[in-house]
C-alpha cells in the first residue's frame, strides 16, 4: 500500500430542485460577478438556465453568459471565455452542463488567473498557480469533472486533446440533481455510464499493491453503475437509477477509488483522447470501443487483478486458472457494453482509421514517440499502433 | 432516496512518516501561533511529540503545548485550553492523539472563536458561528473525529456526556500514519474498531429508503474492518491491517456512509454516552456491550435492513424468513465482538448498574424525559431503561 493524499473540498448539494440553491451557494463565495457558462440549447429549452438566472437575481448577483461549448471542448471557445471574463470583470464561473462545460470552465479559470497562454498548461510547458473559483450544475453523469482535479481540452490546431490536473480547479460546489438528466438521449446516458465506470477501472488496473477499502469501494461502484445503466436503458426517468449513476460519477473521479495505489493505468483514456481529437466521437463510447482490446493486450502482466475484477465485478466463478478468469471477465464486460448499446470496436464506433491514420494516432498518443503510456504494461508507439489496429474490428 | 449535502474539506495525508509534514501543512494555513494539544504521555515517550515540534521549528512556527486530555474528555480541560489559547494568542490547534484529543481541540476552538460559555453549544442552548482552525495527527483509529463535524465532551458537573455538530470544526488536515497505532494495547485497538464499525452501522440502520452506492460502501467498510481487526488481534504491527482500519475510521464518520438516507439511528451511541459519562468506560467497548440488546429490541421494526445486514456483512445465507436472518445476523455480530475480546453485556463491560442507576441513566439519556432517541424504533425513557436492564447480562 502506498502513501496518498486525498482532498475533495467540493461541497456536494444532491437531489431534487437543488439548482435553486445556486444563488445562495455563490453568495457564500463572496464574488463580484459570475460567468454562467453552458453548452447546447437544451439548458435553455428545458428552462434550467432561466431557473439559474432567477436564483442569481434573487441574491442580487450580476452575471454574464457564454453558451456554445461542444463535446470535446475547443480551445477557441476557452479563449473566447477568457476574453469575456477579463472584459466583464468576472471572478466566479458557474458551469451549467456536463464534463465539457466544466472542463472548459476550468480552462477559462486558469486562463484568467494566470499570465500567458492557457494552452501552455495542457501542453505541459508550465504549471498553473491559481484558478478562478468554479461551481457546477451537472446535467450528465459522466466525466466526474464536478469533483475532480482534471480537465481536458482539444486544440483545433492539430486536433490535439490534452488533459491538465491541479488542485486549484476543484469546484467549490457541485449541484447534482438527477432529474436534470431525465431527457438525455440513451446513447449519451450510456456513454456517460461507461466514462464513470472507466474512471474507476483505470485506477483499479494498476501495477501496485492495493488497499482493500479502495478495492471494495471500486467494485461496489462498478456493480452499481452497471446495474443502474441497464435500468435506465428501459426506464430513463427512474430517479433512483439516475441518482446512483450521478453520485457514482462524482465518487469515481474525485480520487476515492485510487487511494493507496500507484494512481492506475490510464492507457485506455489516452488511447481514446486521440480518437476523440481526430474523429470527435463520444468519449464514453470511444472508451468502450478500445477497452477490450487494451485489456486482452495487457492482461497477462496482471492476471491477478483481472481475475479479481472478473470475480468481484462480473461475478465470474472463481477458478485456479487466472488467465481463463481474466479473459472471461473481459468478455463479460464487452457483453455488458453491447447490452447497453455501446460499441466494442472502432468499426462499431463508426470510424475506420486508415493505416496512415493509425500511425498518426499512435504518434500523437506517444507525443511523437517521446513517452510511453500505461502501467499494467508500458506501451510504446508501436504497441499503441498495434492496439488501434486490433481494435478496428468488424 | 433523500436529498443530501456532502462536504469533506479535510485534506488527508496518509501513510508512513507523514507526521513530518505537520509544519508545512500548518504553514499553508497562514497562522500566527499553534496550540499543540495531546493526551497521555505515550506521545512523549514514543518521540512523536518531539518530531512534531521539530517539524514546527523547521517552519519557524511558534507554539504552546497542553497535554493531559483523558478518554471521555472533560469540560474542565477544555476551559483550561481556551484560557491558554486566549493568553498566548493561539490561532491554530494541532491535535496529536485520538478522538478525545481532537474533540477537546474542537471544543477549545469553539470556546476561543465564540463569545460566552462553550458548554452552551453542547447543552443545545446556542449554536456556534465559528471555530479556530484545527489539524490532527491521529494516534488511534476509532472516533473518526479527524474528518467528522462532531465532537463529544463530558461535563463533570453531573457527568453529562454531550455531542455537538457543526461544519466549522472539520479539521483542515488529518495526518494518518498507521505506524503510530502499532503500540496501542489490544483492548484499545479493538475498542476503536468497534467505534469505526458503529459509525457506519448507526447510519445503516435507519428508517428511510436507501442508496445502493451508500449501502455498498457501508457493507464493504464493515467487512474490511471486521477482517482486519481479527488480523490485528494476532499481528498488531501489520501495516496494511492498521492502514485499512485507519482509513475506514475516517470514511466511516465523514458523512460518506450516510448519503441519501435520513442520517440513521444513533440510539446505541446515545445509550453508550450515558454509560461513558457515569462509568468512564472505553467508548467502543461500551457500544459493543449495548448494541446486541438494542438490535434485538428494535429489529422487528426494520427486518429488511437487519436481514440485508446479516446477508451482506455477516454472510448469513439468504432465506425467506427475514426475522430469522436478522436474529442470526445480530448473533453473528456479537460472536464477532467476543472474538476480538469486546464485551456483549454491561456485566462483561465490568459494570453493574443498580436499578436506581438505570433509572438515572434513562433519565439523562432522555434529557429528563423530554426527548426520544432512535429512528428504527423511537425509544422513550421507559424503553431506554428496558434496554439498559436487558443489557446487564451475566
Amino acid at each position: 500500500m502506498l502513501n496518498f493524499e486525498y482532498h475533495t473540498p467540493t461541497k456536494v448539494v444532491f437531489g431534487k430542485d437543488t439548482e435553486s440553491k445556486a444563488g445562495s451557494l455563490i453568495k457564500e463565495q463572496g464574488c463580484r460577478k459570475v460567468l454562467v457558462h453552458y453548452g447546447s440549447g437544451s439548458v435553455i429549452r428545458s428552462g434550467l438556465l432561466d431557473r439559474v438566472y432567477a436564483s442569481l437575481d434573487a441574491e442580487g448577483i450580476p452575471y454574464a453568459s457564454l453558451g456554445g461549448v461542444v463535446p470535446n471542448p475547443r480551445l477557441t471557445k476557452v479563449r473566447e471565455g477568457i476574453a469575456l471574463c477579463q472584459r466583464e470583470g468576472v471572478d466566479f464561473i458557474l458551469a451549467v452542463g456536463g464534463g465539457s462545460v466544466i472542463d472548459s470552465s476550468k480552462a477559462i479559470g486558469y486562463g484568467v488567473a494566470n499570465e500567458g497562454d492557457v494552452w501552455d498548461f495542457y501542453a505541459r510547458k508550465r504549471t498553473a498557480s491559481a484558478c478562478l473559483p468554479i461551481g457546477a450544475i451537472l446535467t450528465i453523469a459522466a466525466a466526474g469533472s464536478e469533483m475532480s482535479n482534471s480537465s481536458v481540452i482539444t486544440n483545433e490546431d492539430g486536433l490535439k486533446k490534452r488533459g491538465y490536473k491541479s488542485e486549484y480547479c476543484r469546484c467549490r460546489f457541485a449541484i447534482l440533481n438527477p432529474e436534470l438528466t431525465y431527457t438525455l438521449p440513451d446513447y449519451q446516458t450510456q456513454s456517460g455510464c461507461v466514462d464513470v465506470l472507466m474512471h474507476t477501472m483505470e485506477r483499479y488496473f494498476n501495477q501496485s499493491t492495493n488497499m482493500e477499502m479502495t478495492d471494495g469501494i471500486s467494485e461496489t461502484l462498478l456493480r452499481t453503475v452497471m446495474k443502474n445503466s441497464l435500468i435506465l436503458k428501459k426506464d430513463p426517468q427512474n430517479y433512483d437509477a439516475r441518482a446512483e449513476v450521478m453520485w457514482a460519477s462524482s465518487l469515481s473521479h474525485n480520487g476515492l477509488t485510487g487511494c493507496g495505489t500507484d494512481g492506475g493505468d490510464w492507457a485506455s483514456h489516452q488511447l481514446e483522447h486521440e480518437l476523440g481529437g481526430m474523429f470527435d466521437v463520444a468519449h464514453g463510447a470511444g472508451l468502450a470501443a478500445i477497452w477490450g482490446t487494451w485489456a486482452r493486450y495487457v492482461c497477462k502482466d496482471r492476471l491477478d487483478r483481472f481475475a479479481k475484477f472478473a470475480e468481484n465485478v462480473l461475478l465470474i466463478p472463481h477458478s485456479e486458472d487466472l488467465e481463463q478468469m481474466a479473459l472471461l471477465g473481459i468478455q463479460a464486460m464487452e457483453d455488458y457494453f453491447r447490452s447497453i448499446g455501446m460499441p466494442t470496436s472502432l468499426h462499431k464506433l463508426g470510424i475506420a482509421p486508415s493505416e496512415e491514420q493509425i500511425l498518426e494516432l499512435a504518434d500523437k498518443c506517444s507525443f511523437g514517440n517521446t513517452r510511453t503510456i500505461g502501467k499494467v504494461r508500458e506501451l510504446n508507439r508501436e504497441h499503441i499502433a498495434d492496439i488501434y489496429r486490433l481494435a478496428r474490428g468488424i
